[in-house]
């Protein structure tokens, strides 16, 4: 290639004459492209059985091309329109190598990584607009799962806020009518415009609320919430009805028809999402019924009004998916189903870039949550309490064991949720013991 | 019987005469022996490898005699002041059998159960005083067992207060002087008159106060909460001290040489019990770094002042050890020592007769708490969902639906305890809708 | 729809003239139909979110339209070579509404099932070829995830049997070239034909062996199985290499550069699939280093040569993929990274139909074996042991005590598989026990 | 010693001359005592919650006094028979003081550890026969406590074979006479002489057989090996019989009376004790449906005629208890009660001084195995595998990358115990493997 670019200048004093011809010429094409090739780019690696997506950085000059993505530094030509690029680790070694060339406001070609092939293009980041806007989305399409590959209902740029609503668990929208199968149908997915895998998507919730009147609920305890004695021997009631009246005025729900001893039963309303999740890791794809690092169906009932709720971004634009709104529900879900209903709800959502969290997180003017998510609840505690001393000594600059006198002190564990082949226990942490802390 | 008694005794000369007539005449010892010893007494069968203790009624008529207790019938006879008894199930099948005579203020003498011979004692139940009382214990032994076979410290009513204090788990006194070798040595064993297996101790912590100025807690956040990715790359804080300033005044706690980070970081006073618990079932022993079913180490930082404890009662007297004070404690126990420290604390006793509970339980103004014990935290979360469905079902008269329906939507669970051989986890719900239920 | 066909059925005698073109009128179509209609049918319906797959058997009777599928009735019509259908639950209500036609070897149209449309089409089950067939299968691509979207590498009949090979986690192949990213990318998906949701995939896994003289294995155990205490001081050795040479014809395999103590440890060859597992419920796609009820990375060291698998089917064709080949392994995985090695293997699948099992079985020479998949040891027991007992229950017509007794005596457990999101422990009964029982 | 002793006594008459001299003495008493008195001890201290026993061995010099416990030196002084010691942990620090005086054979006095107040004495170890000797013990009393605190029923040496019964966990012996209530009450406590806190007591089991014609067995399947959803679903069979005879010639057991399925179901005798347990720690005081780091009820159907069970010593002379006899037993004790029933065995005991061991370990002809006990089967792992690391660690000189590399490809898990509040699973290695390693 040296050869090329060395023949190419000796020759460039004898294309003077043919420069107004230039503009087609492959040479002028790589001068022009110098200028506006060089930025931010977005780039996706496709494997046969995975993509990859990068932020980076190039800059064009001569024939030369460098970079930075992440750790990694960029070496590589633009010759002829012709782009080559290496990745190197910072130990110097090559990781990735690529060739390719412009075509229109993309780079695309192939490369390798490791003896793997792959198919790469970039894009420019979209632009933001100057001002967050308010989106008001009416879904039409319900999802059960959480997927990379569901198309976006939505593409909203960090900043912005979007007011939407969502069915029930069941199905069933603000007017009753059947819309999805159950299993906790999802309003979504949300695309965030520069959400890219190892960046924190923020999610605040600025608003939720009932929209309809009724909701249904569980009517027995789960299984693996009771002990094995009293399982033998439980006797379930019969004709039990679980329908419930949503009084919104006075923010309370009761039993349509009660039996004697809960005639006087209500809950007080506190809408909360049972599901707030990003497309998982990976070609994983989940149900809408369960969760994991992702978040997904963590069933917290502190995820209602005024919470922000933190998830790790696996996939490009994070795809948000958000749903089964409960009206009240005790801790941990214990009857599978809570108070499912439909509800109007209304988040505005942020980027963190290349903040890389190692589970969900979630604040309300109170507290700082870290979520646990595990096969059982001795697991699901351990990664709570992982992610919260990590969460200090990340950004709070505490040693462990300065942690551990915090943690040991100020700790406290929510039930968050015992359904689902995952279950979750929240570490959480009162700000105002934060604010004791020296950063 | 005290008038009988006066009586007795001021005749005590008048009866000479007769003395050697008496001797002979077995009927009318038994004709006398009629009146005073009908009525309640307290049986303890001693078997070889375990002690039973029921409350029991007799009723001498002739030769004959009756009784109960609990579900099952006594017949007998009391003939030359010699005393046979038969107990019968309410299947009509004689389960043990005695035969015994009246030793002085007792009666005594040997039975067979199943096919296993035991000795017989029976005395009357204590008198209870009056008024309840209130005493001052000074402790000048601790306990760092929960055991049957320690002799008690003091005897006291249901009704009666106690004033007390207890040393800090490492051993020392509000003198800061070491007393015992560390382990939550205890304050105690208190026998409760009256207190007999399967009966319920209730113990009102009046009020639970530090009353030295220093603590020392652990360093690290125990092993179990924490995730093996965490554990194998920890590394801890040199020559870090985990000593602490108690000011009681401020109500707040500090480290004595904090780091820079910990500067400003303060503690507010939440004084507890870490241990409160009676004897274990059985001939079970249990050091007071442990719990179970009999409470003891449950570690549950809202065992302190205002709250009232229930404990399943399983020996005779019960004997109550109490101690293991934190001057506050974040859920869970995380650095396995709290803010270990000296207390001064008050608490009234009393017994619910013949109400068996299947574990701890707690109660405060705002919640009643079903304290859920195991060898996981899924473990412990079964037996406390479930306490707490039986709580509902036996005290609020649900069925097992009506349980789920109360529980799905207003139960909490706080993770009391994750240090030991068990762990703990609290289901409780608030008064507030208990107060909603028909009783 | 009636008026329509007594319109039809009056207007018959005029239509008699118009005989002769009567083959080109869709009323002879549908005489003719009628004959090559009826019979075995694959319904596929397509829901939003949503794919089922049923058998239903219809019969074709003039207008009229009769047919079974599971436990429904199916009650219809055909006139003018349109299709209505009402499925019928066991209780005599609608489920599930059907229109469509007939398109050349297929039915088609659209439905509604409680509310919610689908599109549905029927297609005739592929006809089995006279003997079972031998087949030879060379893979070129190689699958990371257990998914329903992923299209067949290659169909198959019941009976017939696959000889081909895998790379190996690290992707692999016998040739060492590197085919694949890691994290066990698979062959496969076989698509067995007439295998439909409901039923059971058996294969037999007649030959697996080495067809490389090298493997790799993880070089530590795996965090959760090992007590907080030695994590905290755990010392890894620095330069040890974990590259093992295998020997297939003395079938050992040893350590290429041994440290001194294991200059003469060797590894007797037991070749087995870490992953045999079908595409998962529903929409799910699994990660292939991830494990359920649907099989996969289940790293059981008894999936071997002589053993037969048994999976529950979940998609069309069940989609059957496999890999993973460790060259050995101890229980549970416990390194993380077994003998990861290439192997070549030999397969011979059937399908049981209308025959559901709870999870992944197996069956040896020696045992049946029942695989408890869940978030934790306690909980994969249970389900391996509950599942053990329903075998027991369905194909030896035991009562519930009665195999409790057998299970009491026979059961041996294997800790098959200690690594991923999920852990599995085995439930087997020695086939001599099972001989003994009356069937 | 016995030679000075009986010199001593033969010359008793004529030192009477110089008695009175003698006593004043104090100088010849010491020259006397020096000879007398030095050597090796075993040393108990006599805390108020606590006692603590260590092999010492003193030096007396003059009026000096040296010597050495464990990693502990000790300094003191020997005047006018008066002595004083200090006990210097390896940093140089006075951990414990001592003063005291010789009294006939044992010194006695008090002591100070960290400020607390002891009692101590020592005495001298007792005597090894010459040979090892073969008891046979008749077992008149039985015990359902492990515990410190019973007297020895015999005491025996290292190298001692012991003959003796057991009867069954309801207390019935060989001649179907109840002896004790149930609960798994056993033979035993033996005093194994020499053996004190930190060594590990060696059992090996040289047979254990059935010595009656019957036994009993659970009926169901413990709940906590049960899925809730089988649970709550469960039926059990009316009017079952679970009494089994036992046909020691032919070698098997059957129902006495089964129902039709199971009338040819016949299990195969395997003797085995359920229980071999030696007093726990401190004053802990475990039932003996119990187990922990003692051993106790492990239910381990490995612990049968032929294997070597090693349990760590806690307390002076380790007190070992031993019964609870299954005519056989599938893995787990799956029942709750296997095949219940009387024993006659055969042991032999050794003593490994200074040698801990983490927990119970076995040994047979094929594995080592270190039996893990925990709160849940995840703790239960780790426990084992953590202890079969250290095993390779400690016994084979291996680092823990090299013990990770046997244990990932000769690791066999056990699931031994599902019963009580402790589960248990064993860790075992073949002895094969063991043997390729250089040590």
């Amino acid at each position: 290639m040296n050869d090329l670019r060395v023949f190419l200048l000796t020759k460039d004093k004898l294309m003077k004459p043919f420069l107004t011809l230039a503009l087609l010429c492959s040479f002028c094409i790589s001068v022009a492209a110098q200028n506006n090739l060089s930025g931010a780019w977005i780039l996706t690696e496709q494997f046969p059985t995975e993509t990859h997506t990068h932020r980076m950085t190039l800059e064009f000059n001569g024939d030369k091309l460098t970079g930075q993505s992440g750790v990694d530094k960029i070496e590589g030509t633009f010759i002829n329109g012709a782009i080559t690029m290496n990745w190197l680790s910072p130990n110097g070694q090559v990781s990735s190598t690529f060739t390719g060339k412009v075509e229109g406001e993309t780079l695309k070609g192939e490369g390798q990584y490791l003896g793997i092939k792959f198919q790469w293009s970039a894009r420019r980041p979209a632009t933001k607009p100057a001002a967050p806007r308010t989106h008001t989305f009416i879904p039409t399409e319900f999802h059960r799962t959480f997927s990379y590959a569901i198309p976006p209902a939505m593409r909203i740029f960090p900043g912005d806020t979007v007011k939407t609503t969502s069915i029930d668990a069941g199905g069933n929208d603000e007017n009753s009518v059947r819309r999805s199968m159950g299993g906790n149908p999802l309003t979504g997915p949300f695309f965030i415009e520069g959400a890219l895998p190892g960046d924190t998507l923020v999610i605040k919730l600025n608003r939720i609320r009932t929209n309809r009147d009724w909701a249904m609920s569980g009517q027995s305890v789960v299984g693996n919430a009771l002990a094995p004695g009293y399982l033998m021997n439980l006797k379930r009631a019969q004709n039990f009805s679980s329908r419930w009246k949503i009084d919104a005025t006075k923010g309370i729900a009761f039993l349509e028809n009660p039996t004697d001893p809960l005639k006087s039963f209500t809950v007080p309303l506190q809408p909360m999402l049972g599901c707030v999740g990003v497309a998982p890791p990976g070609r994983d794809v989940v149900r809408t019924g369960d969760s994991g690092v992702f978040g997904g169906n963590m069933d917290y009932n502190q995820l209602r009004e005024g919470t922000t709720v933190y998830l790790p971004v696996f996939q490009d634009g994070a795809l948000l998916f958000m749903g089964d709104g409960h009206a009240a529900q005790g801790d941990g879900e214990l009857t599978g189903d809570a108070l499912e209903t439909s509800m109007e709800f209304e988040f505005t959502v942020d980027v963190i870039p290349e903040k890389s969290i190692g589970g969900p997180r979630a604040e309300n003017n109170d507290y700082v949550m870290a979520i646990g998510i595990g096969g059982s609840l001795d697991q699901a505690l351990q990664r709570a309490t992982t992610d919260m001393a990590r969460w200090l000594e990340n950004d709070y600059k505490l040693n462990s064991t300065e942690a551990a006198m915090v943690m040991g002190f100020a700790v406290k564990y929510d039930v968050a949720d015992l359904v689902g082949t995952q279950v979750s226990i929240v570490a959480k942490i009162p700000k105002t013991v934060l604010a004791q802390l020296k950063r």
